[in-house]
């Protein structure tokens, strides 16, 4: 309906904790070959939440949450007290209950407004997007916070020697980061002003075998010695290239964009090298790539913040951005389309 | 804005996990008195996804998940090729990836449509409605399907005996069951059409302790030996009471409703005994009660979808019912309104 509100990009934030930890420091810790991290991932650095010498958890997600989230207030853009509600996209909650959302709304002083932690992997940010610019759209609020962070530590058993584990469970170990990022959004064109101008999206795993499973341990089957994250890495390396252009389009297709219209595209941020492999398939040489994940790792729901914060400190008025990310989990679609006015 | 579309329920269906469990066979596997059951928690069976004597899991959350939704979707009001969108409040998810909810879409052989997860407890099932609610508004959706569902067995340690435990630690183990609820909603007024007033999702946690915490546990972490369920009793049973109160007056406020206008009162379900307090000091002695909790024990997100299926029974035009939930883990007012046209 053309008389909906737009969501606007108002302002981002972001948090990465600590220095960041580079292949030979990895390498040495797990018991794995650097080169192997280099060659076959192609991520340089990544950030932990948790210690690497000692384990120690040094943040947890709602402190990294909150962080980005304070910085994307501080800009100024929208007053805090003018905050409508919160929506946070995670794979990795600190607890099951209460959702982190809570635990960043307190850390940020906020109270009174709806609060929303969707449960999911790289399609949450943009999920969490979604559900705010349906919010915006429906007129019944104007500004809101969101939010997209996973820290992984809970997973990284620093005690484990994995010199003898294969490469597809090794997979596992080298690939991810920790971090997060904030936007405000708002009905108003205000700050960044940047238009959300589409967001896609949409399960595609019907009959199809999970791409990548990562378990939670409860009391009763904590002592298992079952894997924690299992990932069908070939299924991932063939099928997300693929869903990518498909997204592309269909993007373009939606929104009556050529190719030629973007100024900027935001690939998937799986790893480095993954991630110059699908740009290139992406075949949109006339757009500048934006992209973090071979400094970042791959941080899962901070992945497009950091990518958007890239991409502001560059784009002006007038110009186009496409991003597209591919949950592989059970296969999501998801995209979405930025304007700056 | 008064020119949104209204959300309505078209249809309903629940399910719970094999036999009800009754006090004296809970009191059995975990090694505590049946009495203290009966009289401090005032529940009297509940279902479990477990099998009580041997730990074996029978029912995922998905199962059950889509074994409500196919109930709701069978009942015809909406054919599930329109569905446009599918909605999971949660606080137990099976994996942390997937997200349940595209296992249930896949059991569902639903394909191609946007799928959201919300991690909560007691409020997931009104923040799914509000989301979805939000959702239909915008004009963007027409129907949509919303579950709510808890399998808790991944903390139902059936090997440890509890006949030292405290009370406080028992509480967690006799308060919860597992099951799952969905409704169809829709713009149209279809089926059952009972039309969504509003609803409420409103955090109120600030610089409040949560009056519950539930754990998980990671590879890094599962050795611990940390308690994975923790309530402050005392500020639950405290707490409660007077937020439900606070929800029914504010809500009756918004909709210009008077409490005698209330033809039904679904009150927040913690346990038989607690819910039987509220109801009570929730003062609207002209409408009637429909609670479940004393049959199906706290099964979390299911509650609100196990209330209204009963509240469907007994609906006629032109009547209103208003229900209250309130999630004490970081204290959040939830409830909704609805009015049978």
């Amino acid at each position: 309906m053309s008389n909906q509100p737009t969501a606007h990009l108002a302002a981002i934030g972001t948090a990465l904790p600590g220095d960041p930890v580079d292949n030979a420091q990895l390498a040495k810790v797990l018991g794995v070959n650097e080169e192997w991290i280099e060659v076959f991932i192609g991520t340089k650095t990544r950030h932990f939440a948790r210690d690497l010498a000692t384990g120690e958890v040094r943040w947890s997600l709602a402190d990294l949450c909150a962080s980005a989230a304070r910085k994307a207030l501080d800009a100024g853009a929208v007053d805090a007290a003018d905050i409508d509600f919160i929506v946070l996209g995670t794979a990795t909650p600190d607890t099951l209950m209460p959702a982190t959302v809570n635990n960043v709304a307190d850390q940020l002083g906020l109270d009174q407004v709806p609060t929303f932690q969707l449960q999911s992997g790289c399609a949450g940010a943009v999920q969490a997007l979604s559900v705010a610019q349906t919010m915006i759209a429906s007129g019944q609020y104007r500004n809101g916070l969101v939010i997209g962070g996973d820290v992984c530590s809970k997973h990284l058993d620093v005690q484990r020697d994995l010199s003898g584990a294969a490469p597809s469970d090794l997979v596992n170990f080298v690939l991810f980061g920790d971090g997060a990022g904030a936007a405000v959004l708002s009905a108003d064109p205000v700050g960044e002003r940047v238009a959300v101008r589409h967001v896609l999206n949409r399960f595609t795993g019907l009959g199809r075998k999970p791409g990548q499973v990562i378990e939670w341990f409860g009391l009763a089957d904590r002592h298992d010695d079952r894997q924690a994250l299992t990932e069908d890495y070939k299924a991932i390396e063939e099928g997300v290239p693929v869903m990518a252009v498909e997204i592309l389009w269909e993007l373009l297709g939606e929104l009556d964009w050529d190719a030629e219209d973007l100024d900027y595209l935001l690939p998937p941020q799986l790893s480095g090298r993954m991630t110059k492999k699908i740009a290139e398939e992406l075949g949109v040489p006339t757009a500048r790539e934006i992209s973090c994940v071979a400094e970042t790792g791959n941080n899962g729901n901070a992945l497009p913040f950091l990518q958007i914060a890239g991409l502001l400190t560059e784009m002006k008025a007038g110009e186009k951005a496409l991003a597209v990310a591919v949950e592989s989990s059970k296969w999501i679609k998801a995209g979405f389309a930025l304007e700056k006015i």
